[in-house]
Order: C-alpha cells, then structure tokens, then sequence
C-alpha cells in the first residue's frame, strides 16, 4: 500500500470527527482505499481549544498555506468555511501545488465555484465536495451519474436542517418561532451568522450547487437566487396550515421551463403527507424529477460532524479508487450558461395573514384590493382563534386562488398602506405537491 | 477521445432501452464520458422481434461467445438474466478475454456472484451492477461509499415493484389478488416465470446483493435467505390491515445482530405512513439504518426499461472515468463470512386470518390453542365483514402479542389440525416502523 497524505484545515465538529472517524476506523479504511492513510498537518483558529481528539497527536500548523507547502499532501481538505478570505486562498494555493481537494464549503463554492473548478481541471487535480450539500445524503454522485442519460426537469429540496429543526419543532410542540429559535442554538444548530440559516442563503447556496450539477452549468450568480426567510412565520400560521392538512417547510426549488430555469427558496405550506412535508426535524429531502423515469426522492441526515465527515471519506476513497475526474462531471468548458425565469410569473395559490383593526369597513376595503389587482379569494377566515383582542386588532386569514407572485407582492403593499392594516402583511406559497 | 467499444447480450426492454438512450444522446454522453461510443455488436434470442430500434444498424451475432470473440470489445453488457446457462458462460468468457462487465442479472449474481466477481479481480476488469438493484435508485453506489466509515445495522427495502403494484393496486382499487395480478401481467410487469416476483424470489436476489454490499461479506449461500410470498393474501387482510391504519408490503430485510445476520423477505402489514408504507406502484423503496447517523431513505422506479438502462450509463461512466475498482468496494479475499440467525427467534406481532366452521366451542379450542402454546391474543374479530356465511365457514381474524415466530408455526400446525378450521390459516407479521 502507497501512503495517502491528508492536511486538514477547520477542526470544529466536522474535521474533529473526520480525525476520530479516520483513527477509529483506520485499518477498514485503508483496506477500502487500498493505502495507507496519513493525517500529516491541521490547522485551525485556535489550537487550544477543547477537541475530541488530541491535537498534540498531529502536527499542528498556525497557517494553512504554510501547512500545505510543508506538507506536500496529496489531499487538501478545506473545513474552515469562509466565503472567501483563507478558505478561497488555500485551495487556491494547493490547486496550483498539484494537491487534491475535498471541501465542505458550500458558500465558497456557489461564489468562487467557476474559478476553482476550472483551475482544479486545468492542473488535473480533484474537486469534491459531497458533504457541501445535504451531508449523509449522496447527492452529489447521484446527480452527477443521473444526468448522463437523464433529463432533470425540477429539483424540490429541503436543504436546511437547522430551519427544519425550527419549524419542525414549531409543528409538533406548538412553540413560537423565538422558543423554537432558542432551543435550535441551544442544540448548536445555528451558525453563527443565524440569517445564514434563517434568511434560507445557506439553502440558495446549496441549490446553486446542485443547480450546475443537475443542469450541466456554471455556477450561476449567486444573487439571482430569489429568497424567502422563515423568520415571520407564526405559531398561527403554523396552526392554520395545519387546519388544511398543510405543513410549512423551507422548500429550495429550481426548474428548467423550456431553455430557461427559475430557482428559489422559501418557505412554503406542503401537503402534509407529501415527500416533502414528512421530512422532520433536521433531516433533508431532495427530490428529483425527470423527464423518462418516475420521481427519485433521498432523505437523510442534512447536517452534524459524522454525517458529514462520512461523505468527506467517501470523497477520499474516490480520489484513491478513481482518481481524477472533473468536479461537475463534465469538463468546465462544456458548462453551458442558461438564461432566469423571473420568479414573478410563478402561478400559484397563496396564504395571507394580516393583521387588521376590528372595525367597520375593513373587510370591504381588502377585499376591494383583491379585486383591483384580479386575485380571488378562496377563503377568509377573521380572526381564526377567536383571540382576545389586543390593540384593537385581529388576525385576518386568507387563502386565495392561484395568481402570479408579482400581482400578490403589489397587493400586499398597497394593502399595506391602508391605515387599518397593523404590522406587515405575511404571505406563503401554497404548494400542493 | 478514444473509441469505448460495447457489446451488447438481451434485448428486451432494457437492452433496447439502452440502445435508444445511447442512439438519442450520443453527443451529451460521449462529452460526459469523454470517450467515442461504439455499439459493436448485439445478440438476442430472436433477431426477427420488433424492436424500439433497427436491428440492421447493428452486427448481429447469434451466439454471445462468438460476438465477444470477434469483437474483442471494451464493455460486455449482459441483459439476458439467466442464472446460469448462457449469462453465466458468456460473462465468463468475456471476464478471462480482460472484458469489462455491466450486468442487470441479479439471479446470476446471487448464484454465481462470488465466483464472477473474484474472476473478475484476477483479470482486472470491472464487474458492475447498479441495474440489478432497485433500477433507478443508486443504492449500489451508495452502500459501496456509506460503508467505509459506517456501521450499517439494518436495511429495509421494498425490491421488487411488480408485487408492490399488486399490493398497491388491492389496497387503492379494493381488487381481489387475482385481479390485480392480470391486470399486472397485461401491463407487462410480471416476469415469464411469475413465481420470482409473487414467491419473493427476485427480491431475496436483490437483499442477497445489498447484504454483501452493506456488511461487507461473500454472497450468502441464496437458500438461507427465509422467503414469504404474496400469493395468499386477500382482498379481506388489505380492508383489515386499513382499518388497522396498516399497510400490507412486501419488504426484504437484512440486519446485524451481535455478530450475525438475520434475512428474510415476507410480507408484512407496515405502518401506513411510514417511509416503506408509503412506496406505491411500481416503485422500489430502502431505508438503511446505521450506528451513527440518522436512517437514509432513497425511493425511485424500481423497474422499467428506461429506468433500468440509465443505471447502465452509469456504470458505463464509472468504466470510462473512472477505471476499475472492485465490484464490492474491496478486495474479494477481504470480504467476510458469516453466520446466520434464524428468524424463528423473531419476536413480533402477528395477524392471523382463519376460516373456521360457524359452530359452538370453536373459539374455545382455538383460544385453548393459543395459550398452550404461549401466544397471547390482543385482538380477535369474528367475521369483520358480516360476510354471508358460505359453506357453514365464517373469518376469524386474531393479532396477537409479540410472540416468536417458530411458536407461530407451531401453533398454526395444531390449528390446521383442527377439524373446525377450513383452509390453510394465513399469517403475516406487523411491523410498526
């Protein structure tokens, strides 16, 4: 057997249970891989923090760069998961070393994604990254194989495990979003930026990637990316779409429509039994449409250290078993570009909640409003809890038929401006997959 | 790019499935593959049947042996699903001619995997299957890349989707098993002999396939596998199981227990909205339990010609990139043996259907039966229906407590002994996942 020399850059859950998966495993492993596994340089922030290994086992390097020189691994691994910054410069730097590549970076891919993967092929070297999105779940090589002979039409995930922990956690316990918010930080669920998890930019990240994947193109603009958060989602709305036999979940989608795709994320209600809607907790979902067979549909385990450091060491034993192949599955300069379906013309129906006085009149100017911009309502439903009023205001609920987003979004601002309407109005996609 | 030559053996509908997919995406598959595609010739039973392509555009040979002789090509595809005879002989001789194989034959791999596959190792070539399993879902891979760093303990599969869309078919259109079985031969998803889809004999080929995968072991001596089949079920155990909020499916197990194996494929009533009661139609679904990470699930088409021949692809890709790798991940001469637990230790609860005479003391002796031999009853029902009674018999439908299965098959040997007891009693096990 050959020695396999490994560096490791970010030791937080994720790389210190790579360390203890690799130590504890060692011998399977390298039966496996057919070489002998060598951890030969780490790096991370802060050495003398508590980890579930013993740093002192290793040698320890301050900077990666400096690591990966000295080192001359033949794989790089990058787990420090900036957007740029050391996370973009050392892969740079063990690209142009010759080294191999294996990151769980999905931010620094779906924005530095072109440049790296094409800098990887141009010096033969690979460039994976299974565990960037929905770590136990293979979905990576999955759609990497898929699309050779199959024409993807839709992808529908729930790609963030955090946010489905929360409204999981809100539809089971009945406990508002701040309670269920707190228990998810509690649990080390959140990142430290929490909007990255809220706001559904980890789940655009993620969709990018599996967008070039599934379609065969480059990355696109990150920012063409249409988002919706969950952080206005109440108990309320919670319990209404439970009423329907709804359930609402972080839903990332994109969709090829003639030679264009449109690509979003939001939060949405769900048919309850759906695929989809029955993925709980922090599990992810991932389903698949295409053009000759029936539906694929994965679910697993979407985030934690050994989930994902398991698909880190199936990503390993690819670059020993097979060496190397292009990281999208097909050479960069046969990526095509595709032009962006607005998500404006999306047609659907949609859920209102606004918060209105209790007075005369009210319901007939909302309703007028309805009528000037063509959407028609299915169903009204005032104050649904019969709660006591506070503040002179009552919820009022809405269902409407399908309409397209753009005339919804003109609507809710000019029933914004209405004096009676407290608060800002709170709208979801129904989604009855 | 170099030329990539393919023989191909069996044409049905996945062969032909195949040629078609390769006819209508040649350039997009030769750009993934980075390699020149060529069919260089074909062999079937009948050269004259109707084929979705022009046999003429092909060289035609009568006997594989021959075609692979004077083709001497890069790619054997085997479809024609014998278990021995000549899938066994001409896979053989193209294994000792350094011939790379794909194969969907699922009963030769059972049988005859061992031997093929250590063949194969000696000769350096690849030995693929990914069709053989679940068409659509890439469990093959999956399994092949989950087991370096986990400990898989359970998997629990719906294989074979004609008995799934017979099963389907009695539970959502309310029709008798014979019903649903024409209806499934006319629409061409029962095999020549029907008796490896109803008997579960295809779906214990499949589980002895992902057993060796998941646990790293030898093929399992085929016998061993414990088999129920669907054949006795009736219309009344579906309505039954309903009421019960169940679902009857077909399902193959493999579990680990200390440092055994335990299999079987029965059916079984399931928890209707569990991941496997949900499976419906045609489709195939597997939920794999491990030691460190939460189940992963993956449910797609598990038939189909289409289906079936994008799997190929895929294997053809992992020949073309990626070279050859050993058919179960690791060497042959590291995988394991081990010993099997007999499922007559299972302990579960069961539903019971009996045709007993409508007369005084029946029940009493079976009851009396029932507490001989240690067997506690939770329900018992006397004619659920309020069927007329025919020739003086009624049902009795029992659950009972957890109990093991061999006191199972004792008791229902007394019971059958019984002169008050019409017919074979039929039982089945329920599984609340």
């Amino acid at each position: 057997m050959s020695d396999f020399n490994i560096c490791i850059a970010g030791l937080g859950t994720v790389g210190s249970s790579l360390i203890n998966i690799i130590e504890k495993n060692k011998n399977k492993i390298e039966n496996r891989l057919n070489k002998k596994i060598k951890i030969v340089g780490i790096t991370a922030k802060n050495k003398r923090k508590k980890r579930s290994f013993l740093t002192d086992n290793y040698n320890w390097y301050d900077d990666p760069l400096k690591m990966i020189k000295d080192c001359k691994p033949n794989l790089f691994i990058e787990l420090m998961g900036y957007e740029k910054e050391i996370s973009y410069n050392s892969i740079k730097f063990a690209i142009k070393n010759k080294v191999n590549i294996i990151t769980a970076n999905k931010a620094l891919i779906a924005h530095n994604g072109n440049e790296l993967i094409s800098l990887a092929e141009k010096n033969q070297v690979s460039f994976l990254f299974e565990a960037s999105v929905a770590a136990a779940i293979p979905i990576i090589n999955t759609l990497k194989s898929m699309i050779i002979s199959n024409k993807i039409i839709k992808i529908l995930g729930i790609l963030n495990g955090t946010t489905n922990y929360i409204l999981s956690n809100m539809t089971n316990n009945n406990i508002s979003f701040s309670e269920a918010l707190k228990d998810a930080k509690k649990k080390g669920y959140v990142e430290s930026n929490p909007d990255l998890d809220l706001e559904g930019i980890d789940s655009a990240h993620k969709l990018s990637i599996l967008t070039s994947l599934a379609f065969g193109l480059n990355l696109i603009n990150f920012n063409e990316i249409y988002r919706e958060g969950i952080a206005n989602i109440e108990l309320q709305d919670i319990e209404f779409s439970k009423k329907l036999g709804l359930v609402i979940k972080l839903v990332s989608i994109v969709e090829q429509i003639n030679n264009k795709i449109r690509l979003y994320v939001k939060p949405m209600m769900l048919n309850k039994n759906s695929r989809l809607g029955k993925v709980d907790g922090v599990l992810n979902g991932i389903q698949i449409q295409s053009k000759d067979i029936e539906d694929i549909f994965l679910e697993g385990q979407g985030a934690g250290g050994y989930a994902t450091a398991s698909s880190i060491i199936s990503d390993i034993y690819d670059i020993c078993i097979n060496g190397y192949s292009p990281a999208f599955g097909i050479k960069f300069n046969k990526l095509k570009k595709i032009d962006k379906l607005s998500v404006n013309k999306d047609f659907n129906s949609f859920y209102l909640r606004l918060n209105v006085l209790d007075k005369k009149g009210v319901l007939a100017k909302i309703t007028k409003l309805f009528n000037e911009n063509n959407i028609s309502i299915e169903t009204m439903i005032q104050n649904p809890k019969n709660m006591k009023i506070k503040n002179n205001s009552i919820p009022l609920i809405i269902i409407t038929h399908k309409t397209y987003l753009q005339d919804i979004n003109n609507l809710i601002k000019k029933i914004s401006n209405l004096l009676e309407v407290k608060d800002k109005p709170f709208f979801m996609q129904i989604y009855k997959v």
